[in-house]
């Protein structure tokens, strides 16, 4: 049985999936098919035994801002966190894929280590995990191996890969194909020779590190010394930001693959997709007699093949007459767009940001490492927001400048510190934090908390906060 | 100088401007097209002297549960609320008129009455007021006097007025025309024989009531019960529920108009819209070079002949290629449509209400005659209210079965009484207000008086109260 790490690469945040993926917090988190996110369902896949093969704690690049998410899903999931590596800014993929092959070859310079996005469908755990196992050879006798989605229709928004011949098993790769015009992506599909390049990829540490010395030095060098200077911090590895900003910014095909020789392609023939817009979304969705994928919430009347999602339990959506459209409904933000025009969503969130909307990149809902916080309104002198805090979760002993707190609790238990005083609350009692006191707010119990926090002051915004504990580590407004 | 006795009916809540016209709050009140709402406008259009007229306290016929509503926007533009009366339950036209008839016979059997829809678009108050003024002379002459609008295109969402000549001034009525196929309406509006009719009257209270008796006489008898046996309550006119409930269910058209001889008409050349859809909302309103109308917070790219409208500062709305579109964001429902389709609102409302959306008929604000509320968050155990009091409003005297409350001033002064305890709260104070004790909520200030309330409990319906005084004299949950 190979023992292989899954390298999960889960630091982006694409705009295509605006309003439900947005900067702080991207697709790859958000639930979008089911109940369990895209990166959970992939750290699921290549968890443990199975079709021959033994997945270790994965090793997760992502960035500072995702950590916590990132181990609170892992282990909703049940799966061990494994390491952490934080990348002080997105590099793209191939100084991500270099550091986690550092890190690996510090225990065992043959690792074997299985690299994937964290944002793609694939729905049949057990065929993947099979063109894994087919995969073991070609990448135990040092080839540096991709694995090709079969095409299903002359897609123009993929790169394709191109088979020394048409096989069914793992072949060498003839060429990379870049993403091809409509005529030359009908004619690709029909020959078995080509096929979609999902970005996932078998290799032994040793020999894409040898791959970097060769054809990309510079990543090589930068990254290595951002992983030798990395700080421990509460289990992540936080790669040091002065090496690592010199990184080059490139992916791993432009900067490694596409210059290597010997490279083997496994097919694969099960479904697959990107996600990479609502056009996706919707053929991967259930569908009426009409072709239409309809949300809870949503009521399509004389619709044809139109996504119809309101996101929110507290807004519905009606669509009359639509054919062929996206209607995305969120509590503060909505999209609408013809279905051909889905890949132009990432120009309303560049339009939202150039006109400082807040919704280009942020959510209401706001996720911590100990549970998450909703604005419900926000005017001049106040603010009340929902705090859920889970089962042992603390926020840091702080206070602030400029504002004092109400907090009623209105389920649960919790543990508040104002300044000396230490009490236990439970539902419907409530405490006063007085501007400028130092206090903390805990759920000692078992089951989550929830409170309500009336801010009254002049200030309002997440930065007047002065931490001086924080069993988390953080810093300023995070 | 003519006095002329406004009667502006306003009981009515149509459907198809939803999501921003619903039941619990329609059009004529909801500032649609500027500051003001529609009803605003029409009391403001038909209030006061000029144009040769003088416009008396208007008589406004509405229903129970906007008796607050009318009073208070009609304060908000300095306009007198003269008499407001109360169907117990809405009959169409034919018997609010012959209310409001037999109520100012009382006092004047030859009142000179001008009733008019709430929910119409009239943007120039002195053309209309100076077609009134050339009808005066018909109605003292004991015509019934209709308002026919001068035709712009072939409508065929209108009833049209077919005059005896092609004329100016008023001018005898040949026959009504009920809404035309797009063939005739075509050729209605070339002859300068057809205008629309706009719903709006003008004649002595005696002439209509004899009308009535003529034409009509269980509307009249069942009316007039109503009207003697009706109840004064804080300034309002409450008919009697059970013979109102006798009164047919009838169009003053088709009640009497259409069976009535020798109505004049009096053309009307200027502006004017029943803003009776969506497409009639985006005409009136300022639009872009491409044909679009565009709100706050609302985004639109690559778009042609398109309605985006944003009813919320907290939601941002973008459209990406559309045309000829309709889409209204709202905080708790959003609407998608053809503009083409624009009448079938109203069956999206229907659908809504068949699956119990609250979204159907009512808002997350509440309008009381002390201010307003809105629900911020509903859950199983607790929910949380924003509340504004007017200067001088407050709440009644009530106990809960059900819940306690937390409240926290956010902004200007409370006044709260609970138990025997009074005390007065300022911005960052908060009271407890247990289950079972008796309070009551005052706004003794000059400004308005703002409020968080967090109630926990195990049932939070509106109806579990009780009142032990109220000075605006409501019944149960109102």
């Amino acid at each position: 049985m190979h023992i292989i790490h899954p390298v999960i690469l889960c630091g982006g945040s694409g705009t295509r999936l605006w309003p439900l993926s947005r900067k702080s917090f991207p697709k790859q988190f958000t639930p979008i098919l089911d109940g369990r996110s895209l990166f959970q369902a992939t750290a699921a896949r290549l968890n443990g035994p199975g079709e021959g093969l033994d997945f270790a704690a994965p090793v997760v690049v992502t960035n500072a801002m995702f950590r916590f998410v990132v181990t609170e899903q892992l282990v909703g999931e049940g799966i061990d966190p494994g390491a952490i590596l934080i990348e002080p800014e997105g590099r793209n993929t191939a100084p991500a894929i270099c550091a986690a092959a550092l890190f690996l070859s510090r225990t065992d310079p043959d690792a074997l280590m299985l690299v994937a996005p964290s944002d793609h469908l694939i729905p049949d755990d057990r065929a993947l995990r099979s063109a894994v196992a087919e995969g073991v050879p070609s990448a135990l006798s040092g080839h540096l191996t991709l694995f090709g989605i079969r095409p299903t229709r002359p897609e123009t928004g993929y790169g394709y890969l191109e088979l020394a011949a048409a096989a069914e098993g793992p072949t060498p790769l003839r060429r990379f194909v870049e993403k091809p015009d409509a005529e030359t992506a009908a004619r690709l599909i029909d020959d078995g020779q080509h096929l979609w390049n999902a970005g996932i990829f078998l290799f032994r540490a040793s020999d894409i590190l040898a791959a970097f010395e060769t054809h990309a030095p510079e990543v090589l060098a930068a990254v290595r010394e951002a992983v030798e200077q990395a700080e421990v911090d509460l289990g992540f590895l936080r790669l040091a930001p002065e090496p690592w900003s010199r990184a080059p910014d490139i992916s791993v095909d432009y900067a490694v693959m596409e210059r290597s020789a010997g490279l083997h392609v496994v097919p694969y023939d099960s479904d697959w997709s990107d996600l990479g817009g609502w056009d996706a979304i919707w053929s991967v969705l259930d569908k009426d007699a009409a072709g239409n994928a309809i949300s809870n919430h949503a009521t399509a009347i004389d619709c044809t093949d139109t996504l119809l999602r309101s996101e929110s339990q507290d807004v519905e959506l009606v669509g009359i007459g639509l054919s062929d459209m996206i209607a995305v409904a969120m509590n503060d933000a909505v999209l609408v767009a013809p279905m051909d025009r889905a890949q132009e969503v990432k120009d309303a969130v560049a339009a939202l940001k150039a006109k400082g909307a807040g919704q280009a990149t942020t959510f209401p809902v706001d996720h911590r490492p100990w549970g998450w916080f909703q604005s419900l309104v926000v005017r001049d002198r106040f603010q009340v927001k929902r705090i859920h805090v889970h089962p042992g979760g603390a926020l840091s002993l702080q206070s602030h400048f400029h504002r004092s707190e109400h907090w009623i609790v209105v389920q649960g238990t919790a543990r508040v510190t104002v300044d000396d005083e230490v009490s236990l609350l439970s539902e419907n009692q409530s405490v006063y934090v007085p501007l400028g006191s130092v206090h903390r707010l805990e759920n000692p119990g078992k089951v989550p908390m929830v409170l309500i926090e009336v801010q009254t002051g002049s200030y309002l915004g997440e930065d007047d906060i002065i931490r001086y504990e924080d069993v988390y580590a953080r810093d300023g407004a995070e």
